[in-house]
């Protein structure tokens, strides 16, 4: 996964483009999204690095960009950042990847971001990006977290966990944290969003967090590795906690928390979104109790309430009442049809399942990891079989 | 106000045959209903007192009514119970009166309520029923509830009295306790309709919260005065709470409370539904978190959330800020133009208000007691004017 393990790769290049550009431009730039439409990412870095006025050397369709002048007047202050092949190799062998859009990881739901979509993200993990997410929730919340809040998150995140959907956070303290253990305390996978590098790890305090996070989910970011946070990156980074996942729910939230901000994409970007009440004596409800009130998030009381609300009718818990089923629309053909040939009890090994779907034994097993690791299958004494509590 | 004081007027004949079938029949038995609609209260009476097949002593029309030999058979077991005009004078100077359709104090919402309208309410107490519940809330729940559940209904209650808004419910312990004794410590008005008689008092130990209320507001009920509860008297009272107020808010209720009833009353109506939230590890919160889910009921977390949910639209808080501006739908024409003719803040007396109404003094007199009465209007050194927190 290291950038550059494989430099044959078309994709190469581009990655390496866009971990170039993930140093020079603020995440959810809207002129950096508008030039990528008509550029590639070599092609703007390379202007970024020459001398020349950029609609000189960019193609004429970027000319109609709106300010290009100061995006690259900014830009040009940062190209001596720009990482070297040697800092890059450095990265991947230390664990860090890159996913940018046209990856076999990249998650294509980010993809209604438009303009704002992440250039690339960093990104440190056992877990696939991807698959994690096509079953997943955002758990957000306040950083001053009550104990009946932690106490939610953290039991919500497990269950979730343990009928085989993702949980979604921030790096903060309080429910985010919560939201995490709980994931992770239930054998689940859990993905972390953070608004500064993967090496910075703000905060400090979750430097135990992030590493138990990276054993058992992935941590991502759209800012270079060493990257300090900035206050307006964390409402810039929502954007991307919101439109990861199938879901949102705030678990607590007084009226000016940043989980509001999250809760506001999530709406903007016509997702589920939900919110868990609290006493109405406390402050730390009161966002919670705003946007049941206001934007018609749904009052959710628990993990059950949250799959209802998210899971496409047919295949929510009444489906699940007759047998499993699963969110199949986000699968490629070849892992649908890997999927279809796992038997929902017995097992079955990798071989006999290659032959039933209809493929090679290698995609076989290259499918039944990620599928795994997405919480559809499991293994068992005769091979693999649907996962039961999914 | 006794039946009995007044037996030349046209209504009191009916009164007393109303107050006969209060003994009769059963709160919201439909077939009493559905023969009210073609029989006379008195006639009804008089059919039950003869011992003649029904079908042979009632108008044609009543002919068609479901049930009628089998209800027939209750009543005339029952008829032993009519009571005197002795004991309706007794119940008269023990500060009783009756209240039926088309009775100036008749709260005409009820009308909603089709065949299982009251027959008749008993009344004690000294504010005006109609008046009080034309700005009215229901403030329901749980007997068993908790220190949260008390500490909100009663906050809320004594609120919603501050702006003028009239109490309504049970006379249970817990919530609805709390939400007259928030009204009444607010020196609001209160209303409590008991699904019992207003002299067997249930329970006993409300003793004193019940005489407070009549001195503040009132009690109602559709049972004769002696009658003790039963346990579906309770859920056919309901009904009487959801239709009488401009909206029902359920502060606290399990699963199974029978708060709950009122507010699937409410919403069949088409009233304003609320419910408050609360921690979703308490029991006690689970049936509102479900109706706020389920039956889309508003999530409310004070007074100004019920205000704002309940008024018309330009009647509301936003409207309040500009001066005052009340609920006059309901009112007859004359109230209507005497209320106008309030001044806002300098008070003017009954004769020049009663000049500027256009109607005589006694009626703006009485008119105003009236206002006063509903929360609309309050006394000043120069006479009247209106009440500036409504």
């Amino acid at each position: 996964m290291n950038p550059e393990q494989d430099p044959g790769n078309t994709g190469t290049g581009d990655r390496t483009a866009r971990a170039a550009l993930s140093f020079l431009a603020e995440p959810g730039e809207p002129g950096l999204g508008a030039l990528l439409r008509c550029c590639e990412p070599a092609e703007i870095v390379a202007a970024v690095r020459s001398a020349r006025e950029p609609r000189a050397v960019l193609p004429a369709a970027a000319r109609g960009v709106p300010g290009l002048a100061r995006a690259f007047a900014r830009w040009r202050a940062r190209a001596g950042q720009i990482p070297t092949a040697a800092s890059l190799a450095a990265w991947g062998r230390d664990g860090l990847r890159l996913v940018g859009p046209g990856d076999p990881e990249w998650p294509t739901q980010l993809d209604v971001l438009g303009d704002q979509r992440p250039v690339v993200l960093w990104a440190r993990g056992s877990a696939d990006l991807r698959f994690a997410c096509l079953r997943s929730v955002s758990v957000v919340g306040a950083r001053a977290a009550t104990g009946y809040g932690e106490h939610v998150a953290t039991e919500m995140a497990a269950a979730l966990a343990e009928r085989g959907w993702c949980v979604i956070s921030g790096g903060a303290y309080g429910i985010d944290r919560c939201a995490h253990c709980g994931a992770l305390g239930a054998d689940g996978i859990s993905v972390a969003v953070l608004a500064g590098g993967l090496n910075f790890g703000y905060p400090k305090g979750h430097h135990e967090l992030f590493a138990a996070i990276a054993g058992q989910g992935v941590l991502v970011s759209e800012w270079p590795p060493d990257r300090g946070p900035t206050r307006p990156g964390f409402l810039v980074r929502n954007r991307v906690i919101a439109a990861l996942s199938c879901g949102t729910v705030v678990v607590e939230a007084a009226r000016r928390s940043g989980a509001l901000s999250t809760a506001r994409h999530a709406r903007d970007l016509c997702r589920p979104l939900m919110a868990v009440p609290g006493a109405v004596t406390s402050a730390q409800s009161e966002g919670c109790h705003d946007i049941i009130r206001d934007w018609g998030a749904v009052c959710v009381t628990g993990a059950r309430d949250v799959i209802e609300n998210i899971s496409p009718p047919g295949d929510g818990l009444e489906a699940r009442r007759r047998g499993p089923v699963y969110p199949r629309d986000g699968l490629d053909p070849e892992t649908t049809a890997v999927l279809e040939a796992v038997p929902a009890r017995s097992g079955s090994g990798p071989a006999a399942i290659a032959v039933t779907a209809g493929v090679d034994l290698n995609t076989a097993i290259r499918c039944l990891g990620a599928l795994a690791a997405a919480g559809f299958v499991e293994r068992c004494v005769r091979g693999w079989r649907l996962r039961r509590d999914a």
